[in-house]
């Protein structure tokens, strides 16, 4: 094959992440690559930590990028935290908590499985029976935004059962960050991890994570050497802990790091709260618009995640055709479902700088017309109308 | 503090790498983010796939880029082809030989040490001596290029070595790639890895491997899961396989990904021979100036890497200031020395995109003009005529 220069289509990203990306962040990516050690990268780089700590809401000392994608991230938190024998409990209710028991059976230790039902958050309850059950447990470990399904658990009270059962807390926050109310400190979260390309809109390829001091404490304590040299945090802080000497450990994504940057400074100028009321408003005015079609939500309202909507597709719907159609007549790319619910659902983002009111309505007008077009049981011509009420109400 | 948007300072890269990118790499990366599953997105993998295997000199399958940096790249050769209780052959001749034993004893594995002096190449005499006494050890490991000394280790007699007792071969080619020969379906190396970010000048954040068929099947023969879920080449594969149809394991780093594809891009266009003949140019001109100013190269001729010149620091001469002179009054960055060579030695980097005549010409002079007003043991007004006699017969 004869290779040429890559020139992506324009698309809409409102699937579950990556999600559109500001022109801000893609033409601070370009600027010219310099040094891992230059001391005008490391002042950048106290920058973004400081914005971090903030889009966290922790004071934690110990919070950077990881210089790889999101489970990388997950991975970093487990292979720091737990240590051969360990029991840990993991709440599992969609893929991710799959992922973190894969996780925790290769760091050498035992998963405790609590499941509910995909789409359901998790019940603080059955996680207290599993407390009790396993008083030797050391490691709670959940998901407060479940990207397959959009249910967003109760990670406050699920960290404080963890904390009350003598277990430290690791919590996947990749879909929350940014864009739903995620508290680190507040709710004294030990460990946490994230993903650049969902709430944040930064292109993907960097996980933030954040341990408290329970964490470290339990990091300084290990028996035995972290079986990732590459994520071992107790080398890694070398590189990102504080001072003016930083020891090389990785040469860091220098421009990916740029880009990351610029999306925390995109964060910090609207505020983190406005961002979260920005996702719910526009999910509520897509809502509207969904419910006004008929089309049904796969999370009950109080659980519901602004920025991740799973819809039901209707029975008789060729979903994966839905899908190709909006990609090839709107440039509108929205997600498909995860295993047990592949063919079942679609994941609509609204995510970061993709969750604004053109593409609420833009998704809505192409989701309804692709739908028409093959004959699907909707309700059709009603659903722009319903979430511009919304926006008008705003 | 408040942040701003990051605008780094414009800097020449002649380091150990990052090296500087091209413009037309910048360019690209910058393009819109689409999705990990969009099928242009795919398209661009596969012919990514091909020029790489072009790069490597290789039909191996399974060759791809590890979404994270080079020392991800090295851990993943290490975790999917090494077992619990395997005895790992090291050659260490520098500090990433060290980093390998650090994988190795990571993994579970015994780590059996062939040592030499930093600056030399590694002794194949010593390598077949360990082989003997350890007929139980399954892998063979070693740095064809050592990045922190600039010696370069005959690749091709230590991998046939390794195999005519029974072992496999993992080849670190971070420093190699695109600018001195590496030929992996020549020299018969089962599993290699590299960087982005030095001779293919490409940002860094990704690190190409290949595994070939006796390493493909080790894996598949594997005891046990290999212990990163995010590093599992049996996993990964389900996204970067062949066909149409691609599983997700994690999200790919999209625009990096851009970047390496135009960065892979320039290497096809100029031809592999060609570009390792103009690092091999462009060294001989500047040994040349180095030699005139009556500095002395670290490693024998013979031995030297034409992309990673390690200079010995002159007695007296505070290196560190040297390389803050160069960095403020020139914007040029050069190396420091690490571990056993840390205030000992400069790093040259003549990498891809920055190795070029103006910038041998401006090291030379910018380096001549530092180190005479530190009144430093050096022959003045020599360096730049010399490096020019070589251009001039080039």
């Amino acid at each position: 094959m004869t290779a040429k220069s890559f020139h992506p289509p324009v698309r809409t990203l409102m699937g579950p992440g990556p999600s559109d990306v500001s022109p801000r962040v893609l033409e601070a990516m370009a600027r010219p690559t310099i040094g891992h050690l230059d001391p005008a990268f490391v002042s950048m780089m106290d920058e973004l930590k400081a914005m971090l700590q903030y889009a966290f809401q922790t004071r934690n000392e110990l919070t950077m990028p990881v210089s790889a994608p999101g489970s990388a991230g997950m991975e970093t938190c487990f292979v720091n935290l737990v240590e051969p024998g360990d029991k840990v409990i993991v709440c599992q209710n969609g893929v991710f908590g799959g992922r973190m028991k894969e996780n925790v059976e290769r760091c050498g230790a035992t998963p405790i499985m609590v499941m509910d039902d995909w789409g359901k958050p998790v019940d603080p309850n059955k996680l207290e029976d599993a407390l009790i059950t396993h008083p030797d447990a050391r490691t709670v470990a959940f998901v407060q935004a479940e990207t397959s399904t959009g249910a967003q658990s109760d990670a406050q009270t699920l960290v404080k059962l963890a904390h009350d059962h003598d277990c430290l807390a690791i919590v996947d926050a990749v879909t929350s960050l940014g864009g739903s109310p995620l508290k680190v400190d507040a709710w004294e979260i030990d460990a946490v991890y994230s993903g650049s390309q969902k709430c944040l809109s930064c292109v993907p390829g960097i996980a933030p994570v954040s341990f408290g001091p329970r964490a470290v404490e339990r990091i300084q304590n290990r028996k035995g050497k972290v079986q990732s040299w590459f994520m071992d945090m107790s080398l890694v802080m070398g590189y990102w802990g504080g001072g003016a000497k930083r020891a090389y450990h990785h040469t860091a994504p220098i421009n990916t790091l740029y880009a990351f940057h610029e999306a925390l400074l995109i964060l910090q100028e609207e505020g983190l709260e406005n961002a979260w009321a920005r996702h719910a408003h526009n999910h509520l005015a897509l809502r509207a618009g969904i419910e006004a079609m008929g089309l049904q939500f796969v999370v009950e309202e109080p659980y519901r995640l602004p920025q991740l909507n799973a819809i039901a597709v209707p029975a008789g719907v060729d979903e994966t055709a839905v899908r190709a159609e909006l990609l090839n007549r709107y440039n509108l790319e929205i997600g498909a479902g995860l295993g047990a619910l592949a063919g079942k659902i679609w994941r609509i983002g609204l995510m970061g700088f993709a969750s604004n009111q053109t593409n609420v309505l833009n998704c809505l007008g192409a989701l309804e017309a692709v739908l028409s077009d093959m004959q699907a049981p909707i309700q059709p011509g009603t659903a722009i109308a319903a979430a511009k009420s919304v926006f008008g109400a705003g």
